[in-house]
């Protein structure tokens, strides 16, 4: 696909987006996040069930390439950070199940990238953290994404310590689905990732989709979203046809 | 109370409602919604304190009743998930407390069941599942419910897996208050629906009423509430009385 | 500071704010809520880093006076929970690190400000209610920070039942930070408020209210608050210095 910074691999069912500037941390400077953004794009156009985010070298992901952020002004810093978001989101809006499998240390944004995946298993030896809390640039929006998944005082002692929490903690804590030992990750990615994507893709992404917008709302207010959401696709093919296999006790034919 | 689907029961200063299909495994047929939300509404103007939801058979409930959704259009698909919604809401906004006692397997809207009554206690052998991920017809409005009382990557994990997880980790979690041994979960949970009902049934009915209001809102909007609900509850009689017995070192005497 | 009901000392870079009515309890009256908030208010003028809300006595805090609730008609009880919610506002609205250090028992506007702090640590021994729930006036304006720190089955549990949690209870559950044993309260407390007062304080004051405006929203008002409250932050002297000094690898000089 012409990618300078992403490795994108495709494996049976599902692809593999693979950040690859090991030497810089896969820190996201904005052309790493366009790459990044662009290559969910293209492989969410594919017919693959589920995307792998994963990171080359000794850490998962360091958060933003400071370089830039030194030389940005208030309006490129505001770029820089509707970029991340827009990235953020796009993982959140593609049709397929997207899962991280994080090794090592996932910092600042990066620890916002876990926190955006769908489902994320962490490495025994991997930590995540928050550290613009013990610095000068809080963050601020990576503790929207992280703050989501973990409770309240949690969320304050990473934001305002920023000091690592180990993978058991973050397991515990919900930021993560499974810490398993290092030898495992990638089979207990795999694992989750094919138990996640069974059943018809389309309803799996309308499902998805359906989980996002009704988090964060009232009850109400995501009932009312929810009920027509799921009235609609009681009358499309791919639930038509779950409901008769189920009656028939037959194997579902999933429509394409 | 002339119930084909659900049985009533009063037993001292509870009542049991129990669904009653076990062959069907208390499918939630559009009958049978109708008959459980008729028995809350019947419960609700008695002086229960306090409703335990139970089932009989080898299933607690598994959801919708296939057989409904297959020959419905999309109004009759949209009747059937307002039915639902209202089943739940009913179960929030009756002045009693209601307690789901759990036993072997509560699936789809059965899910959302359990996560709509204000409290519930799981046998240990009870599984909890969202079985749309990973069929043809997603579980868009079980997780409403299911989301609000479990963490986003776990609540993404049963609704894109659709696989069951046990009692335990359901505990964990936060879907259900306790998981206990199979052969004390009747004693388990009349236990925590005792220690639930005490102090003013009227005082408690704003409460619990109170908190649905609350929850999910800002902050900020869910004080502006509840301090306008505890200004004027501190003039019911049931507060002037409460807080005389407390300042009188005696037992506090209800009113009705 | 010629407070009657609190004591405010300062220790090397922290403040702490004790309430010391230990043959009240240390209920809060509007006397002493009031001298609490303007506590609050000078700490938040000194350059001190963080704050530890303490307690002297046999109990934390027991919430509300109920002599005061007695006495209190419908304007005067408003009056007096309005005075509690600015109190639990400015715990977080000041520009400090605020950690609760609890000992013993913390119920009711107790157990609230318990929530309300940042953070919080508990000696092993302490314990937790919100006793409205089977009195006659019930805990609606404590339920507001308590149900936002714990799950929502949690929260109706300690809700409708008032019972006490105790401390391992509270931790596990997201209410506290830590349970410690007895013995090491202080020192634990003071080494969580250390390591969150790391780094500039002005970007953490910044950062702190900023948590606080987004929690609770959906995510995509988080995150238009939060993308322009970070690209205004990154033109401060703070993250400036701070950026430079991770690039020069040097330690960073923060500006007062």
């Amino acid at each position: 696909m012409g990618h300078e910074h992403v490795l994108v691999e495709r494996d049976g069912d599902h692809a593999t987006i693979t950040m690859n500037l090991p030497e810089r941390r896969n820190a996201l400077s904005s052309a790493h996040m366009r790459e990044l953004t662009e290559a969910f794009d293209a492989v969410s156009e594919t017919d693959a069930l589920g995307i792998t985010l994963a990171a080359n070298g000794p850490v998962f992901c360091a958060g933003h390439d400071f370089a830039d952020v030194a030389a940005a002004d208030h309006a490129e810093a505001r770029e820089l950070l509707r970029t991340c978001t827009a990235l953020m989101g796009r993982i959140q809006s593609v049709p397929q199940v997207v899962i991280a499998r994080v090794h090592a240390l996932a910092t600042a944004a990066g620890c916002q990238l876990v926190a955006s995946c769908d489902l994320a298993v962490a490495a025994g030896s991997a930590g995540f953290a928050a550290p613009g809390g013990k610095g000068g640039w809080f963050c601020h929006t990576p503790m929207v994404a992280v703050s989501r998944s973990i409770g309240r005082k949690r969320a304050m002692e990473m934001a305002l310590t920023g000091d690592v929490i180990d993978a058991a903690t973050a397991a515990e804590w919900g930021l993560v689905n499974y810490a398993v030992p290092d030898e495992e990750l990638h089979a207990a990615t795999r694992d989750l990732l094919d138990r996640a994507t069974r059943g018809s893709r389309r309803s799996k992404a309308l499902g998805k989709q359906t989980l996002y917008a009704q988090f964060d709302r009232p009850e109400s207010d995501a009932y009312a979203h929810a009920v027509e959401v799921m009235a609609a696709a009681s009358q499309t093919p791919e639930a038509r046809e779950g409901i008769a296999a189920f009656l028939e006790k037959r194997r579902p034919d999933w429509p394409a």
